[in-house]
């Protein structure tokens, strides 16, 4: 996913408001607008970056004289003390903006970095590491960019991309072939449909179903690889279950194509980036 | 803090907009609003609670026949196992509403349980944990919430509140007296002025223009304890810096009025919570 | 797809707002709100019916004492003179939402009826008569209802939930097969790539690709032959141009499996149906 | 009625942002925002122009450096193959807003054009051919500006300009005389009153009551003539009832001063319009 | 004009927002929401009532369970003292309230009460006194509604709804005759026609091309008249300039058919209203 | 408080479009839009400005084309006659945005000259006049910017900045030393407490329970006194009771901190300004 200003305007604008409904007693106070700073943003850890337009972005609606120039690109690594980028401009309008300018940047970077150490533990670029639903509301797409910018991949966007059928559905329906049948008569003709088991036996039946993704929920090893057997490369086989570090390795294996981990936009440490005058 | 309708009503409706630009293309295509399900809210971990009307807001935006009955209150705290809550109503009205509201109340019960941990850790009832501006664009109403569940407590809520002089503000100003006065004499009467200072030099220059807050920014131990005996309960004393479980201990000593930290909104793991039919 | 009240009361309240900006001068001056009127909601033409619950919608959001008594569901065929529901309320209520109710639902059972007429004619249940992307702008979510309404299937909804890679996309990119898995690598894996053919040749470098889905552009019948016996089954195929009821029984032939329509939403007549007191 | 953009920025924003919940997942993959594209806007038939300079307003919104050069205006007649402008810029940036320009433009010409084509069919510059409030939901300014490009007029824009007493105001005021005396003291001097009316009984109390305009409703040409003879230029007199090119010719003599149809803008054919690379 | 949800709602929404955006530190840390109590609305002052509905609903929008139980009607007298209305419910639901709910309601009574001391002077029900679009920004159908309440009658509502021709109007247009002209000819034809003029010469040039209303701007009484008998009925008579209570009775004579005061919405000292607990 | 345009756009836009749902037709059909004008912004009284920012951006949101040049500054007095700026553009751009700009100009440079009024009367630096938050709803960054203009001081800028307890709130809560207590501890520690009192008893318990600031409401001038000497600095003091010219002199003496008004927001006549082309 890519952004543009259609997309973020909206969360900056809403969040500088949030920030001063009545505008900022200290700056507004002691400051008459002429003023100028410069200013460094520099990373106080490694990591990787993500974010960096949105940040820019944050101080043009604020003031369009203030000026951000960036030394890396979204995507980048950064080691501790690295200087990101150089911001100069009225003092006023950068105080103003600093705050809700680094919340955004550091949470967009924090799940960069994230996403990226755990796609170097699976290293193999033949899996792919996606992320879920499991974002912050109204963040979106600014956290499904950041997982891309550290080397991971998206899942459905949304309840509206793309059909996922677990348990409930499944059972509602009586059975995953006709929750399959169902479904397929009725969503567009793009769309794919994926499968939750939790079985062997369900597995199979979501094959037979014409599963496009066959989603192997918290399986042990050896189901797993029994599983990719019975599935055999006619559908795209998807694991998931609390994923972290420290179980990822024994999770890597032949016959993978996706990863899934909620972990990587909803428990991560922001990544600690600060801006000096 | 507290919630009401009118400041979470919008987050709510966006976050589901967003999780539904086209509907649900499982559930519209599955399940025709006759099918009826009950489903468990259930603690997968130790933790506090914080969101509980949010989570229920959010079923009964959707769909106001859904019924969710609490076991629980805000500022609890609950096992691993524990059952929070039970919901019942139309499958499709459920399963809509059922990972943003998790993800919403997730996020809630992670800062309120962080804060209770650092909170337990201090374990000094003179003493308060208060948080900072460092949380989610959009979602501060939630997060300072969170906090004072989790037993912490709130600092400003935006730039509109409190005054809060730093490096830059002082520098621009000609001194920390000149700045105070200058911004004591246009702000509300009803306004503190919060100053942030890094030596003993600063501390008392502070203190002789009258701040209410001084906050020691990253002070050793020693310089903090001579900074305490130079305010002399004549202002506020806060301290604040990557304040964390391994460190907090050491920064806990007689003369602190308030511990900050950013860590606590924006460096959280989601509680493991989970929605069981 | 299907509405719930999240998708249309924003464009139900810009409606009434866009006819009320300062209330209606007629009956605002005329009735006091004591009045009670009983109307029918009558067909004046064959058709089929979509956007019921959308009608029935207006009135609640305006005043919900109105009581509207629906016959009929959407989907249903009704005759000329059919009389599809009552309506029943305040005579002021009922007059101010009548004519945006009617816009509503008459545009709906327009496209509804158009859709049905096509699908009809292709009278084969193998084939799928699809929508496009051209919709009314901020109305797309009650087209696309409506068409499935009238028997036929969505496309994508929208840029964001299938890749379309035309003939601009595909010569930028150096050729089809490059365009292909440029992107396939980086989209959801739970979404499909339609590629566009104008030529033999294409399609053949099209099924190579493994496009999901083929869209034979304006193809006369013989080619068209020619593009399914090359894409024998490992395609969807997809056929488009200008389809109306004149030409399309000659399009619909073995082998096809969606025909694409954006005369069923953007060349529509509304259906007559008025509402009698 | 003439368009700024504080009138049409919000239903384009809005219409982007329909079609692109979470970005183009075509062209945000496949370009990086440097390749540059020309592009021809064909008309594919005859027609009316209305609209280009919302088609241009919307690439302005998505990238201020994409430039559409014009060579015809709104009113102007175009016929099958002209060029009507040029565009130029990223290849993305005209990409993403291609379809939305589009729909709106093809729209805004069909109902120009088919508006001229009753103008023309009435031959009579003392005849206005003027739409009615029977319009597509939030875009009745585009929509009434697209009529008068055509060569027609505006009736009231909405329920608070002017006011119009059919039937059921009439019953439920007592009577013709009744209604018009309560509501004309009650309104803006600056507000007219038009009567709908449907036998001559009914126009000799209109014309008695003082009202402005008098609505002939489906009467026949025989009664239209008796009623216009009543009147005697007393008010304006305006005709209304599914007028359509097949009936318009029969409608038209003298003493008529306003012919008003709902179908100029509830049942119009998209005009066929291409953008070319 | 009248009032309806659709038209108040997002006013008083966001009223509460503004005064509310991190909540009431009072009452929300002072009452759990089960406390209750009771208020008289009581008036400190002689006048007219407007608004009452408005301030019901904002009880209404924050908490459904608040009473308010009001004595009089909008429109009516009340005396000092007199109590206008009882409110009970929860003490904090009220709290919240009262400040925004008394302040919509005292401005609105306080434009009722000026527009009944105007229509009193007067004294002459054949001339109306009429408002202006000298409105508080954003709050204009409150106003209008109230100019109503307090005897007056409203002018045109916006820029939409009539045409007012002023001398800027006339000299870009080359004379008053070829302005009204060329905007009779594009204006809806429900629309009227207002011509500003300053001297007799303009008075016979706006009679001659048929202005529907005229407006003597400042004129003195011997001017007014001799300009009232040109117009000779043909057209209605407003008459304009600082009207206030200290000039208006030497303002009113024969032959005047409005009056228009912009003071009576942009120069008002609200009605004195109290809420006792 | 200053102003930025991220608080006021949207102000004025929701204000553009209430004065033109359907644009202007005055000016839309006597205008193309080439026409230029030139205007002069005239003081028709004394008084002291403020909002000329305001009134700038108005004309940019609507046509940046436009020019204003202000000879004046917000807070500068000007006397009948001067000519405070010079606008210079397209006619029918100046025309559309007049009346809006002028209404906020002159709303704003009301209350600060009646602000002004006051604070002359009491002639007296030490004393703050403050205004209260009885302002024109959805306006409140307007007035309070205007009073400071008016060489005012703010008082709290809604219900989340500061805590103040009235009576009911001390019933509730069972006593002003409870109350503060109960509150003291629940808020931000960053925020001060005020508490009215009505006796000199409640002033005893109000110092006891260390209010930062005491409001005397409604007080005679000996009672106010003998508070002064009771509450020995201790706290502000701050006075209120329907404050006008007539009154102040009587209530300005020695240890009042700060004289509240209402009436410098609620009750204020617009300043007389005009555009003159």
């Amino acid at each position: 996913m890519k952004l543009s200003n259609l997309m973020i305007d909206d969360i900056i604008i809403n969040a500088l408001k949030e920030d001063m409904p009545f505008g900022d007693v200290s700056t507004d106070n002691l400051f008459n607008g002429d003023e100028q700073s410069e200013g460094r943003l520099i990373a106080k850890q490694e990591g990787v970056l993500a974010g960096l337009e949105v940040f820019k972005r944050v101080f043009e609606l604020i003031d369009n004289m203030v000026v951000v120039d960036l030394y890396f690109n979204d995507g980048d690594k950064v080691k501790n003390k690295d200087v990101i980028g150089m911001i100069k401009g009225s003092t006023k309008s950068i105080l103003k903006g600093e705050r809700t300018a680094l919340n955004i940047l550091q949470r967009m970077c924090g799940i960069a970095t994230k996403t990226n150490m755990l796609v170097e533990a699976i290293n193999n670029n033949k899996i792919r590491l996606a992320d879920t639903r499991k974002t912050t509301p109204n963040l979106r797409v600014l956290e499904k960019y950041a997982v891309t910018m550290g080397g991971g991949s998206n899942h459905r966007f949304s309840l509206s991309d793309a059909v996922m059928l677990k348990d409930n559905h499944i059972k509602a329906a009586g059975g995953i072939s006709k929750a399959v049948n169902t479904v397929r008569n009725r969503i567009p003709h793009t769309m794919t449909i994926e499968v939750e088991v939790e079985t062997l036996e369900q597995v199979k039946e979501a094959v037979e179903a014409k599963a496009d993704i066959i989603m192997l929920d918290n399986m042990d090893k050896k189901t797993m690889k029994e599983a990719i057997t019975i599935i055999n490369k006619k559908a795209l086989v998807e694991i998931s279950g609390n994923i972290d570090l420290n179980n990822i390795s024994e999770r890597v294996f032949e016959g993978i194509d996706i990863i899934s981990s909620g972990g990587i936009t909803h428990s991560v440490p922001a990544m600690d980036i600060s801006l000096k005058f």
